[in-house]
């Protein structure tokens, strides 16, 4: 991939970070025919961003693809809450994206990827996953393997190990169910940092393989009153593990982050139902069976 | 209010909030011109409670009222959390109740009272806040000024120290702004049982005639699209205080409370919108000049 392995790791992920950030504004803004709004922004102790958003496309109903590069002091609180490295100095640098598409059977999508130091400790993180409001399971099928073949260059450890950590990371335990059908998840992957960095990249440029052919295969599908409502009871639920359980949305949140550029993973527009119950056999009961862990590749 | 002082105070309590839920559903219902639905549920682990809920009224778009007395054995981890009292045996029964109205120039109201027993502690907690969208300043007073008064037959300290209390509780902290307007919030009030719950028995019985006129006298008044839109907004602030600070939602979800009565509290619908910024001079911009604490009664 031409990276210059003399510069040190810190600016090699900045630099792929960016990269890999305007790949897929500039893929999602082609499919939309419409821009991202760009907010770039320093922060207050360290460092900044770059913020950028879409709202109310005829696809995409909201998204937001963020790049960071962060660095300072930890509050001592969750500086101990970081099982690496010593002290409280961290640097991390990385990109965030959630995209809410329009079209209830086009899957909301999550990816992040990262690097990070704190003390003298330098690890990778992240991953990618999938929240179908109605799961097709050849679409579930497609995402897992364009991951599973990214690891696979690299470890053939990788896919099970981080498949099953996206499954129990991305569960909302009080409704005893998956926030989606997950993906991978890896983090504090610190042993033979090139090599780890190697793995990272192919797992960043497996995203947009893995997922627009899902947009262009779905945005047409038609849906009605009934498939919006659901798709806006499956968004409250993304809504709670995003507030309740994400530990990088707390962490943000609670650490004096970037208030807008954390929340645009919140979907534009959600509801709750009390005791909400499927009828039985339809589309939406069948759907709840697939928030699950199950095989996918 | 002819309570038997010989029943032990557990009995006492659970007989208050009963009829307190009773008056309070047969109210809202006639409003309504609906019934609430009613759910009678068991605790694994101890004790009950009793779910009414009303959806899609043509006054109250979402209301969830819960009685509920539960006992037994906390997790530990959160019987530490509890500044009161040894051991982890709990008994705690209570009134909880959220309404969201429809009309968005009617305010969301919330309130709370409880009586709990850890090992040997027993003591009092709770309050009632409002979270207009559009605040009116008159409304804000009559809220205040009907608690203040219920408050002073008491104790003339009571009003301020629980107003403020109720000020920074409900913050949104990440907001930099309170959820509402306030109103009053208490805690761990052990001194005097019987005087204690005489309090919060006048406190409880305030609240029908500090938030019911607030209904009659706003639910007819006429609003668009524009209006529903920024009562979406601020209802996804509702979602953030609740899933992210609010003690009791936290606590019932990750200690199996019942999910549905718990997250009854949540909007029926609610929007997120990227680094929402009010227009100039706006009734919206006006309006976020009254989540800030304010002298109301």
């Amino acid at each position: 991939m031409g990276y210059d392995f003399n510069m040190p790791m810190r600016e090699e992920a900045e630099a792929y970070f960016r990269s890999l950030q305007d790949r897929i504004t500039d893929s999602l803004s082609a499919l939309e025919g419409q821009p991202f709004r760009e907010d770039v922004w320093d922060r207050e102790g360290g460092g900044g961003g770059r913020t950028r958003v879409i709202e109310n496309g005829s696809v995409l109903e909201k998204g937001g693809v963020n790049f960071s590069r962060v660095f300072g002091k930890l509050p001592e609180e969750f500086a101990d809450q970081i099982p690496m490295g010593s002290g409280s100095e961290f640097f991390a640098t990385g990109i965030s994206l959630v995209i809410h598409p329009r079209n209830p059977m086009v899957p909301i999508v999550h990816a992040n990827f990262r690097y990070l130091e704190k003390g003298d400790a330098q690890w990778f993180g992240g991953g990618t996953d999938l929240t179908p409001c109605y799961p097709y399971p050849e679409d579930g099928t497609h995402f897992h393997k364009t991951l599973k073949a990214a690891c696979d260059k690299h470890d053939e450890s990788y896919y099970p190990r981080f498949k099953k950590w996206c499954d129990e990371y991305f569960t909302i335990r009080h409704r005893g169910e998956m926030r989606g059908i997950g993906g991978i998840f890896f983090d504090y992957l610190k042993d033979d940092p090139d090599g780890t960095f190697a793995f990272l990249r192919s797992a960043g440029d497996a995203f947009l393989p893995a997922y627009l052919p899902l947009i262009e295969k779905r945005r047409s599908e038609v849906y009605g009153a009934r498939e919006r409502e659901f798709q806006m009871l499956r968004r409250g639920r993304y809504a709670e593990f995003n507030l309740v359980y994400d530990r990088g949305t707390v962490f943000g949140l609670k650490t004096n982050g970037r208030v807008e550029s954390i929340l645009m993973s919140l979907p534009p527009i959600a509801s709750w139902v009390y005791d909400y119950t499927p009828e039985p056999a339809s589309a939406e009961e069948k759907a709840a069976a697939y928030f699950q862990p199950r095989d996918w590749a």
